[in-house]
């Protein structure tokens, strides 16, 4: 079985941070770089890995590439003319666009396993990293058809190693599941956020738990989400479309209902129908988590 | 200043059994009743109070009807003709149309406050009740022209009993407000999850902890939220109108990128826009609900 024994993350954010964290605490040698020297300085602090040296390269099995989604082609490229590592692996949230950023780049696809882990937090930074960030959740990982069997093998044992579940998945799987998963639901959580910049203090004032959760997603960090929404941009939109859609009947009827006196008596099929998918998912969510 | 020693509690529901909990809690002698007896002896089996007794009615300070917006009018008005209480109150999720019923209804409407505490689950029944649920949060309370001081006092002593604190505001303030904090994120969050009803099994094992937070009050009572959502409906379907042409506007912009060969040499303004002020409102909900 391929394992990893010597690891470098580009990129000492959230992710890549808590790829260390999670690596060394399985006893893996962690090399980290980033080019803010501050936040590789943290991560070490943080007990993640140790600078990687500029000379006197180790002998590394795998590379993760924890940075921003449309920088990972160009960061590739570089690392592989380097030799940086026998293997390759990113944790951005789109899959496709990496796969054709990184072949326009003119990388080696023979030793890069695309990648995602289905972590994350509203935070950013590595001071906001956790070693069991990645336990009980899927490493989505998508290999294309030009990628060695070893390599894969390799991102598997990394995501093992961070106590998630690696699953394999086509790229254009992946990227329609994220646009229903996490895309949308970032954008919509951001449209309803938005509303309360606006919104009277007493407004928020009656707010509760239930609006907390729905917005919590929108604290997200800015530049980060626009590099992920503009990468996935198609099937965002059309999960964007379809929601629109919904709401846009339930509008309509609820203003039609609001001109009858005694709105009781009419019924409201849309407004209910849109309630019971809605239970309905979110039940089929909540048992497909839980088994 | 008032206090309520005796409280007559009218729906056993969720809310109704968890304001009877608190209320023994703070020392209150509590009556209930439900149209449904099995939901009065759960609540009794509880601890949220004895059943009201059909003969030799005991002198009480309150009673506080917690039965579906479209039915408040209605039981208010059979209560008083009852002399249940001095003073009556209600906690339904909309104001303004409970204020019309009530009149419709030819209610004393100087012994009514109209109320709503601010909190809830997205589960029902007395089983899923709290003696905890009002602690720290605000109830809303939305006098008429018409009502005596002495049941306002009575009302604020209830919300104060519970561990809340008393607001007053008009019922149009509270309508729009809960609007925008409650009724459109509970739409949103349906229309969120029912899109998760037909998505691919594989989808669903990806998700992470943000969907299960933003779709949890999809998983609410689906008549209660159908009551709620038609009798708030003309302020429901504005901020759905302000949240559709956000997302609109988001979905052509991502559809023109997508279009383009080099996607990060375009900017994204309406995305960045939506996103900034996403960040905006998020920060705004926390900053107002530690303050």
């Amino acid at each position: 079985m391929n394992t990893v024994e010597q690891a470098v993350i580009i990129g000492t954010g959230l992710v890549g941070t808590s790829v260390g964290l999670a690596l060394r605490r399985a006893g893996v040698r962690v090399w980290l770089r980033d080019r803010d020297s501050r936040a590789v300085a943290e991560a070490v602090r943080l007990g993640a890995g140790h600078p990687l040296p500029a000379t006197a390269r180790p002998s590394v099995d795998l590379a993760v590439l924890a940075v921003p989604p449309a920088a990972v082609g160009e960061v590739l490229r570089d690392a592989q003319r380097e030799g940086l590592a026998k293997h390759y692996t990113d944790v951005a949230s789109v899959k496709a666009p990496i796969i054709v950023a990184a072949a326009g780049h003119g990388c080696d696809m023979r030793s890069f396993v695309p990648g995602h882990p289905m972590a994350g937090s509203e935070q950013s930074g590595p001071g906001a990293a956790r070693a069991d960030l990645f336990v009980g959740r899927t490493w989505a990982l998508c290999p294309t058809a030009a990628v060695r069997p070893e390599a894969v093998a390799t991102a598997r044992a990394l995501a093992e190693l961070t106590g998630a579940a690696p699953t394999e998945l086509s790229a254009e799987a992946h990227d329609r599941a994220a646009a229903i998963i996490s895309h949308l639901p970032h954008l919509v959580s951001s449209a309803l956020a938005a509303q309360l910049r606006t919104a009277d203090s007493t407004a928020l004032r009656l707010a509760g738990a239930g609006l907390r959760d729905v917005t919590r997603i929108a604290g997200g960090n800015v530049p980060l989400w626009l590099d992920i929404l503009s990468q996935n941009a198609d099937p965002v939109a059309d999960t964007v479309d379809d929601l629109i859609e919904d709401l846009r009947h339930v509008a309509a009827e609820l203003r039609s209902r609001a001109a009858i006196a005694d709105s009781n008596a009419s019924p409201a099929p849309a407004l209910a129908s849109l309630l019971d998918r809605g239970n309905d998912g979110r039940q089929r969510l909540m048992a497909e988590r839980s088994s």
